[in-house]
């Protein structure tokens, strides 16, 4: 009977799926998919979090598996459904985000003879899945049993391996499409031989750390260097190795260094904005940097590694991935970055203090003096926006940051702070689409959830809104409206007024109220830095979506944030010169 | 200098394009497209169409290239920006539209190096393309030009070539991007060299279709099926061909042979009705079947199809695919659709009078007189939407038709008339994605246009609804609003109450209302057919977008359609039947 193998086969997976750690699956309707997702919403141990945009689903469990460092499964039909989930596969292989997707499709006999909705499905996603297998049609018998069942633990355990990402498995089915869901579980959850799964992290033998540690204490111009990082206790073994080296830590907002216990002076939080004078980098050029995670989100920075390439530059990646785009990386290391920090922090011998370190703490607290003044700014600028919500955050918040401008005022403009306020954002291929949703994901886990999104941003991924109203989540979205692109007014195009409106400004004059009413959100527009603290203040315990809309004006934007990039680079010029003299 | 090779290479480019006759482009704002925007924007010869979210972009153009029958240009930035492009470009493979897709992307160098907002973008779409190119960096020089004026040629040679689809071209730039636009046509435009474009389609020889002429006027139980189908002036010369062979023909709604002057007895519109019956498919068996175009949305035809596997079938393509999802084809002819009717109709000779044709057509007046009894139905049913529509729409209208239940609506409702209204919808992946940007498209070209839609589809793709309000577009949606997926109530988990409004019938409640205005669009919610019909005639005239919403009952709509299913199946048997007595 085709129903009979159509349930156990799908059962066992599933069924294995969940014995692997899989307990959310994002689901959208579709006919193809519908003995899967009829088992999945059987299956006692599965959540099930229905979406109908695809592509909204996709940014959703992307966001959940950000927020629970674990695989989220994804379930859709066949057609453009599955390509619907391209743009978040695309950010979960970059951003190293564990994700199962699940496609559903026409079985063989159906494939390109022009039946409906039937599209090649092999290898959908091309490169940007670790893993693809077009699982075979639906059978009993011991081995296709545990064929099912192995392909689940496998999908789960090459997701999770670092470097995390996205695998893809693609289903055929043939119709009747309906499976014996109602006793599927009771005999399987028994019978059913599991795989347990080990994932080994990457590790250094302890005499080739001696080695690192004794040529590290060489060095007195060293520096660190963290991107965003996803590896338990790295903040406090990093900043352990920091005080050992007496190295500085340039952090980026996605570090997770700038909030938290690990509070510690040797972390520099303003280097985005000293590091953008040419003179200040060339003053402050290190002999040897060490860096982990990502690429931080600083262009500055980014430079300062292109300028010192006859400097040491060691890249710690405990996925083991190729992270240098400035091409000044002179060592590669493959390690899981926390036992590297804690090993070699025990090994580094040094017994003299540096002068080095401290004059990175005082540019740093001379910066953040200066780039504190604007919140002297009396109308809505974006930049203090940032500020004031660094102080107006409660403790244990998540602050979800869109791309574009926000993750860049967010480098700019929030400081360290002890607060364990979690900074999230879609940094893998640092698309502005999905943002929403993500953040609707990551909502599930993490609360009070705030996201602060540009207006161009928020509009590409309006549909994913419908989650909050669908599953009645608690998420608080601040847009900082410039009713346009707001990043290209800080670019060379700016300067040519000809086609700068129609191609880069495009202004789409939304109200965004009516998105609020919509989905059924709570919706402020703010006209005053008293009115936008007292908004976020209601915000943190409010329940739902709550939208607060702050209107920003380009133009002005770009004058506040080059004066106060013009004092610090003054400033901070004369300062480590007068120091030389 | 980078700015004059970037300028040349790029403005060559451009003017090919246009010179191969590519007049539109759809571009989404981005900093790394910066230079092909621009000098697009310059160029006397091109439209540019603005739009933020490029998966709407992506249908957009797919609507533009639909109704212009032209390729049409795609341009966004690097990253997911062009994985958005994917669900367009599927569909656009499936169904054959030309499309040109222009993606920037981050020079080598800053390839998989962890460089920001860059993703790996060869082969993107991998097989759902025709044809992909890296492009060289921007260089000058004779040879580097005329590769730029080659594959611009190119690409819209292979995308127009039969089977018409998508195209490709990945364009790596690196910084500073802003090319020196202002003079860039001066002189490029007299002296680039262009390459002429000539495409041929595929012809039989004399002999062969004398051959078939001979093979068919053996046969009298033949029919011809007609499906969607692009080829200009098919509809006369399939109708000639019908008569010559005394075979009725089978259309489907996007056959285009339903509606304009070639309106003839011959052409069977309700076969989807009537050959739901397996008993009238029985007495109804062919001894030939011609296919031409796509395959029909009726499910009930394929079954026919199938269940003649004895009878010859011809499945005739000029784009020389393989169409034959019921596996019953015993010729694949790859010919040019309309002159292989012209020829053969010129050849076919016949002396006797067929009984077979006015049985069928006997057949199709009898089940429309049946059908046409859903107008009698006094709430508002999904079936009677069409049939009034087919009568309230005005002559030169096009209806633009949505996946999932309203095709299938238009099939069994839509009849044949002389108003010259064209059908479109996407069927080439079948999804209810990306249907609203596409009707969009189509009304730049094609006016009045009334796009009806079920809810779910709509809301898929309400971002697509911006390009009403940036460009000034006409046209009229009807949301079909039975609160979720209508489709899934006539599919067998109807019968498993327990996860059905979960996983299938998934209401969202949205006021739709709130969205119209958000566009700028005029609304209004039905509550009585006499309401239709005025909002109907209302908006022909209606400048900007007007939405009407239809609320619907799911459980209802199946009551309605069943019956009158049943009430065809026992009158056509009984005549059938009666007939052989």
């Amino acid at each position: 009977m085709n129903n009979e193998s159509l349930t156990l086969y799908l059962s066992h997976f599933i069924d294995e799926l969940t014995k692997a750690g899989v307990r959310h699956v994002v689901v959208s309707p579709g006919s193809r998919s519908t003995p899967m997702a009829m088992l999945m919403a059987e299956h006692p141990d599965l959540h099930l979090y229905l979406h109908i945009d695809e592509r909204s689903a996709g940014f959703f469990a992307l966001g959940m598996a950000k927020a629970l460092r674990k695989p989220i499964a994804l379930l859709c039909t066949s057609g453009t459904a599955a390509a619907n989930y391209y743009p978040a596969v695309i950010e979960a292989n970059y951003a190293r985000i564990p994700l199962i997707v699940l496609t559903a499709d026409r079985p063989h006999e159906l494939r390109e003879v022009g039946a409906p909705q039937a599209i090649d499905q092999n290898h959908l996603y091309g490169r940007h899945v670790k893993w693809f297998v077009d699982m075979a049609l639906p059978e009993t018998g011991d081995t296709m049993l545990r064929y099912a069942r192995s392909n689940a633990a496998r999908s789960v355990y090459i997701a999770s391996q670092a470097p995390m990402g996205p695998v893809h498995l693609n289903f055929p089915f043939r119709e009747p499409l309906i499976p014996d869901y109602e006793h599927a579980y009771e005999s399987i959850t028994q019978a059913g031989q599991t795989v347990q799964l080990q994932n080994v992290a990457r590790e250094l033998p302890e005499e080739e750390l001696e080695g690192f540690a004794h040529e590290l204490a060489q060095y007195e111009r060293g520096i660190i260097v963290c991107g965003a990082l996803d590896s338990t206790g790295f903040s406090e073994q990093v900043v352990k190795l920091s005080k050992a080296l007496g190295f500085p830590v340039l952090a980026d907002p996605l570090s997770q260094l700038r909030s938290g216990p690990f509070l510690s002076k040797e972390i520099i939080d303003s280097y985005d904005s000293f590091l953008r004078d040419q003179t200040v980098r060339r003053l402050l050029a290190a002999d040897v940097i060490i860096r982990f995670g990502a690429m931080p989100v600083s262009k500055a920075l980014t430079f300062f590694l292109q300028e010192n390439r006859d400097a040491e530059q060691w890249v710690v990646d405990g996925g083991g991935l190729w992270r240098d785009p400035s091409y000044s990386a002179t060592r590669m290391i493959a390690c899981e970055e926390t036992s590297f920090c804690r090993k070699l922090s025990e090994k580094v011998r040094r017994n003299h203090h540096s002068q080095w370190i401290e004059k990175w703490i005082a540019v740093n607290e001379k910066t953040k003096e200066w780039m504190r003044t604007v919140n002297d700014v009396e109308f809505l600028d974006e930049g203090k926006l940032f500020y004031q919500l660094h102080h107006a955050l409660p403790e244990g918040a998540t602050l979800f940051v869109g791309n574009s401008m926000p993750i860049r005022d967010v480098d700019s403009f929030f400081f360290k702070n002890s607060k364990q306020i979690e900074i999230m954002a879609n940094r893998g291929a640092n698309g502005i689409d999905g943002v929403v949703s993500t953040a609707m994901g990551a909502s599930v886990f993490r609360q009070p959830l705030f996201l602060v999104i540009g207006d161009l941003s928020l509009f590409h991924d309006m549909n994913g809104m419908l989650a909050a109203k669908l599953h009645r989540l608690n998420v608080n979205i601040i847009i900082v409206n410039n009713n346009g692109g707001g990043i290209f007014s800080y670019l060379p195009q700016a300067e040519h007024p000809k086609h700068f409106e129609e191609l880069f400004g495009t202004p789409i004059d939304l109200d965004y109220s009516l998105a609020a009413e919509m989905y059924g959100g709570d919706y402020q527009k703010i006209s005053s830095w008293d009115e936008f603290q007292e908004s976020v203040q209601k915000a943190v315990s409010h329940e739902g979506l709550s939208i607060i809309e702050v209107p920003t004006n380009r133009e002005k934007n770009v004058m506040v944030h080059r004066q106060l990039w013009k004092n610090v680079s003054r400033e901070i010029t004369s300062m480590l010169l007068g120091e030389r003299k």
